[in-house]
């Protein structure tokens, strides 16, 4: 691409290095921001610097919090005996949008992986170790996701718990709401089929 | 969607003032951000603000420009007596990036459209008429986008230059290279015909 500009072009390059931006997004996006009004622009780049200079982790459960606790932790409505736990964020996000759990959270920051040479120790396990020791805790959910790293990472924690009387489940696996059975991957459908549920109509 | 940090909802919600980016590929480029160094994401939102901060048009042609001079402009090897009109700053992007052409440039900054309010006056039509009066250009390109408001700005800019002796001329417009004729469009593909050039082998 040809800039006549090299402020131009310096933008451009900063917006590239975002996941999902080419160059080409990347003008648009900075040709739009020429047209603003420069406070705009400044308020821009200013909640992005913030954001990135105040975010914490949240002490208990590895969430992204503006305090030392996050949200969820620190409401005194939630369940404070039943802790799912997840791989990222944005399953917290996800699974807080669908307003079903009240419990906890507690983010492994990934999973287990011996190929990109992620194993427990560089994940939050010691700390849901912990949380645990502290007796609070009666329920564990697993909703890591179903890949064959998942299932390992849900293999090597329910190992770990083996010893405790924690209750230990994972979310229900099946075919989606409003999905047409010929279009569900034929493991889930497999799987649909084999833990299937029991079904009476109450009269 | 559920935000637990203060923080990044900001920070979302400014990416989601962007063209083209909802709240979930703003969460996204977000948790992207948390994730790099603290100086790589202000050098991100300094490259965004200095380049709103510092950019100028240039006082010939209305291309954005580091200086009040685009580099355009004060190259000494470019064509000073070819001017190529054109609606805005992408489409001189556009074609210098062919390499085709050695002239300079002047930008509308927009098309006369009634229906936006959009008058001559609002153009940067004045300023062509001045570099005209000049002397020192001999021929206009005019490479406005094909539309009806395209196309009107053409004719009011020609009507405008009718007591000049410059050479005046638009892009040719055609099936494009690599493009199969049962793809284009019917009025491409018709005028493509009706306005044949002719071709002879040399022998």
């Amino acid at each position: 691409m040809n800039f006549s500009s090299k402020l131009i072009e310096e933008a451009v390059n900063a917006f590239a290095t975002l996941p999902g931006i080419g160059k080409k997004t990347a003008l648009r996006l900075v040709l739009h921001l020429v047209n603003q009004p420069g406070e705009n622009v400044e308020q821009f780049a200013d909640a992005i610097v913030k954001m990135r200079q105040h975010i914490k982790f949240c002490e208990t459960c590895h969430n992204l919090s503006d305090e030392p606790l996050c949200a969820i932790c620190a409401d005194p409505r939630r369940d404070r005996g039943v802790v799912c736990i997840v791989e990222s964020i944005r399953d917290v996000m996800a699974i807080e949008d669908t307003s079903q759990y009240r419990g906890l959270y507690h983010v492994l920051g990934g999973v287990i992986s011996p190929i990109e040479g992620i194993g427990p120790g560089d994940l939050n396990i010691d700390t849901l170790a912990q949380r645990i020791q502290q007796g609070e805790i009666r329920e564990i959910i697993m909703a890591v996701n179903p890949t064959i790293e998942g299932d390992t990472t849900i293999f090597y924690i329910s190992k770990k718990l083996k010893d405790t009387d924690l209750k230990i489940s994972t979310i229900a696996r099946g075919v989606s709401f409003g999905g047409e059975l010929e279009y569900a991957d034929e493991l889930t459908l497999g799987r649909s089929i084999v833990a299937r549920v029991s079904y009476r109509t109450e009269d």
